[in-house]
């Protein structure tokens, strides 16, 4: 929805999250996901194994690529993961975004007593949520919708709305799902002096926020992107994310207006395109 | 003189770089700088170790606290540290601006071969690029003012007039001393993906900036405010910086006004302001 409304500048097939058959190279025949970094494998990050940052990227259904809201996607070799056989489709189109939501693991410091905020009940909120949880952290999720707030009660996360958020900003780490230009102001009201926030929220507009606080409170962001593919699909197959009822509606590829206009309701998590 | 511009809406008299004599407590008749931060001792941050973060704190001649422009100002005894013999009244004002560009250390892993930018070259940023050059970073500082720039010369620090920046976005860390509200656009321009940006500069207005690209390459930001004192007296008395030429002028408190129009000169570092 964020490309559609600019985010990127992006004008191409939409689609980065995907389950597809591989109809070439070693996984031929085989059910696969993609990472959606396509690399040079020669710049200076690729040299330092930071792929995901290559100078040289296309980004599937997002940057010079087109995506996976289509027949057919040209995904590079390196990039594919076999899914295994008991993964259903459903679950294997949820690998990017959870290997996303578990890149958190990999960049900030979290152990059982970390109090953490996630801002942000939407799709993204919900998995970062599980990532935190299964982590053994202390969370609470602050978002603004009751039906989506009422839906972390299964995972025993504690939820909040956003008009009844603790005052007294005790979070030691916060993390901005919220897809709002809104969402780090109101992650940097949740956060202690020397806490953590990690921004998860790409937007196409520009924010106009006060930044003296970062200074003085000595706070510190983390952006975060993408994350690792094989912990994610490792992760859903051990059972560890509760993913029922996370998928909200289900449209042919035909249909796609009606399906981004679910995809915009306020209780919608998961849309799914079938491509026959 | 970002205070005097609205900065934290302090009403009272400024002045947070001070040496003066202690007139009672253990330091009596001693020469003594003190740490700009007044606190309880008591709440959640003072337990944590972090009482530079007390949530009850008050800040000389910043907040809540009449500053050192004054002939008696009131300083906690736990915030004294007696002043070397050794050490000039000049050098001992400027252990408060010192701690603060050391607390980069504190907060940022560096090595011989990190890159650093330091954006400004005003007087944090003189002082920053020596912390960062003692530390054995390849430090490049990036500024508008030739004669500043000029100054770095001594300290064999790379200078770049801004507009001569390097666009290959290769440091691996940037550290913001522009006192400017368009500093951290800057220092993000510079930093490559999955660096950091140290935010030192605390400026009155909001910053209108476009946030994704921090998310997109997985910068780090860490604001960064007051530090050791002890590890600035020591540093100083160990001769580490080259600080000939930092005062760029003297006055009576009387003379304040002409001190702070002096302060605001393009090629001005530090302004004493004398109290006999």
């Amino acid at each position: 929805l964020q490309l559609v409304a600019g985010y990127m500048g992006f004008s191409g097939i939409l689609g980065h999250e995907f389950v597809g058959i591989a109809e070439s190279g070693p996984l031929t025949d085989q059910r696969v996901v993609g990472e959606i970094n396509c690399i040079c494998n020669d710049c200076d990050m690729c040299s330092r194994g930071l792929g995901n940052h290559c100078s040289n990227r296309s980004v599937i259904g997002i940057l010079n690529h087109d995506g996976a809201f289509a027949d057919y996607l040209i995904v590079p070799e390196q990039n594919l993961h076999a899914v295994p056989d008991e993964m259903s489709d459903d679950l294997a189109t949820l690998v990017e975004p959870i290997a996303a939501a578990l890149q958190i693991l990999e960049q900030v410091d979290l152990s059982s007593d970390t109090r953490v905020i996630v801002v942000g009940d939407g799709r993204l909120g919900n998995l970062c949520a599980q990532v935190l949880k299964n982590a053994k952290c202390n969370v609470t999720v602050v978002g603004r919708h009751e039906a989506k707030l009422r839906t972390f009660a299964a995972l025993n996360v504690t939820t909040c709305h956003l008009d009844d958020a603790p005052t007294d900003r005790a979070a030691d780490v916060v993390v901005d799902c919220s897809g709002s230009s809104t969402g780090l102001a109101t992650a940097l009201s949740f956060v202690r002096p020397r806490g953590t926030v990690v921004m998860k929220t790409t937007v196409a507009a520009e924010h106009e926020i006060a930044l003296a606080p970062i200074v003085i409170d000595e706070i510190t962001l983390v952006g975060s992107r993408c994350g690792p593919f094989d912990k994610a699909i490792a992760a859903i197959t051990n059972n560890e994310f509760q993913l029922d009822g996370f998928i909200s509606g289900r449209y042919p590829l035909e249909r796609y207006r009606e399906a981004f206009k679910h995809a915009t309701l306020r209780d919608a998590l998961k849309i799914i395109l079938e491509i026959s």
